[in-house]
């Protein structure tokens, strides 16, 4: 529904089941009169005039003038070369803060009932810098890269989003026992915040506790804030923990826009036939709704997902239910 | 028990709770007439003709000579420069395979009853390389260090133990889709190790793919091969699934020795009062008598302690009972 003064938000809609997903949030966003207009754009990869792949300028004009955008899975291109379009999305917009909260849904069991956890992952460096040498033939290194630039901005970004969602204790998670230059600056660095925020718990514990202890007493954990490949993991775990990355949003946040994607893949095996469930697309869309301030739309469309499928009736192939993709959103614009 | 031809171990008591449950494997040991000796050495670092800090020469030598060793937990000693003691023995008998196995315990329930993984760490390099430089103020690299021949060595190793302990499966853990060249090289090495072991079903599985599916359902895996930090943390929360660091058994495997320990802590508060567990010390024990090919000692002690814990009469506060570790130590001994 075209509306000239609402704000505008890019959609990339992604590969595979990406299209049909993005199609089920916007009709919901439609039914519940979200007030913004959708721009989609395309980030397949085009050759460039300097002869080399990137990210077409239409959509990273869209993002850049928008500020905000929702994505759903996309498929790295194959081939040598070829980095992840997820991580060059994160580079090319400069989103350094990655969210992910994971909470039990009341209406899907799993070994676990008390889940109430947000990861939040240094985006930008780390084991992530991309640099790698062979030194001679079959001795490589891979350059861990941590700065007191990035580090202070993601335990700032922690620190804020506790005290703005009232959440009452922040842990680092590192292993500066081993990189003990590396992960002590970052762990310094996050230290240092906690001191600015008195009002919020905070602990510090290595990597391999927080992953055993994870899994045994989840319920001990709060905010997590920690180096970039360690909030790949522990992400995923807690995603593990509430049922998988079909139900869990995301978020990546920067200093000039924000990045809102499902963490999940592209599944092409049933991609086109109705069959995907939008749930982790439509939490991003509903953290996305947060982010812009629209907090009454975001509640009312959370409840009605929630709501969904703590019914049970109208339930996607990986919840265990027989829906079609369409049945489970027409069930949620229905509760609208 | 003195005996001239029996085999001699080196027992590294360790410190804290270290004492107590030495005293409570050799007691077991004792009582299921293992045919070894008990070497016992101290390892508390002691200042060398050269000023630096370090592992007395007498406990070397004796790892040395016996080519195999018990440890209890030892402390990291406090104060810049000092590395973990743990690490330290790893690397002065170049113990290159970390083998921890994690299973079910029937005695013990969690929330799990089908775990039965072994996590094969490389042991030597890695992120644990302790090569690391601030380059300018504020900006810190670590080096990741991939070597072909630690990384074949492994291979080569998780592939004989997946055969000698009638393994169906090995799965290689790796981030190669971001850290291509180090993590790429590791990947490599175990692959080509695959094509020599036709017999034993192999598999190429991300981190955090593997650490989601854990969680979900752990009796997909069952032999799993990684970098040294992949294995520091997924050791750990395989254990976490089981029970703890409280009942698993780990080795670590050299070219000229193996070094059997449990790699709980030293637990000081309470250390000295009768009340540890001694199961993972134990379960290690068995481990390497399972390495000295004393097969039958190995099998009657593990039924004697899983029969006890199974009971479930005399359990240390850990494991949710109330026994002291003498008494478990004596229920132990009195089924042998
Ligand atoms: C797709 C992959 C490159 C990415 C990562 O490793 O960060 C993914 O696992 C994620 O968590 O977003
Ligand atoms: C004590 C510590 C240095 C060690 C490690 O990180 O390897 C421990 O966590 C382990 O798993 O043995």
């Amino acid at each position: 529904a075209y509306s000239s003064g609402n704000k505008k938000v890019t959609l990339i809609p992604g590969d595979g089941i990406g299209p049909e997903i993005s199609a089920s949030v916007q009709k919901i966003f439609t039914a519940a009169s979200v007030p913004i207009e959708w721009e989609a754009v395309d980030v397949t990869p085009v050759r460039g005039p300097d002869g080399k792949f990137g990210i077409p300028q239409a959509a990273i004009d869209s993002v850049n003038t928008n500020k905000i955008g929702l994505k759903g899975p996309l498929m790295t291109p194959v081939g040598k070369g070829h980095r992840s379009l997820n991580l060059a999305l994160r580079k090319e917009f400069n989103l350094y803060a990655n969210v992910r909260p994971c909470r039990s849904l009341e209406g899907y069991k799993t070994l676990y009932d008390d889940v109430d956890v947000v990861t939040i992952r240094e985006n930008t460096e780390g084991e992530y810098s991309g640099i790698e040498h062979e030194i001679v033939d079959g001795v490589v290194q891979s350059i861990k890269l941590i700065t007191e630039e990035a580090s202070k901005r993601v335990a700032e970004y922690a620190f804020q989003y506790a005290k703005n969602n009232n959440r009452k204790k922040v842990t680092v998670v590192h292993k500066a026992n081993i990189m003990r230059m590396s992960d002590g600056l970052f762990l310094r660095c996050v230290r240092d915040m906690a001191q600015k925020y008195p009002e919020i718990q905070f602990e510090e514990r290595y990597l391999d506790t927080v992953c055993l202890n994870m899994v045994q007493n989840p319920g001990k954990y709060d905010v997590l804030v920690m180096p970039n490949l360690y909030g790949d993991i522990l992400s995923d775990m807690c995603a593990g923990l509430v049922g998988g990355l079909g139900l869990t949003p995301s978020g990546n946040m920067g200093l000039n826009g924000a990045l809102f994607e499902s963490v999940h893949g592209t599944a092409p095996d049933i991609a086109g036939k109705d069959l995907a469930n939008p749930t982790a697309l439509l939490l991003s869309a509903v953290m996305m709704l947060r982010h812009m301030e629209l907090n009454s739309h975001a509640d009312k469309i959370e409840r009605a997902a929630f709501e969904t499928i703590k019914e049970g009736k109208y339930l996607t192939g990986d919840l265990g239910g027989r829906a079609k993709c369409s049945e489970f959103t027409n069930e949620i614009c229905a509760k609208l």
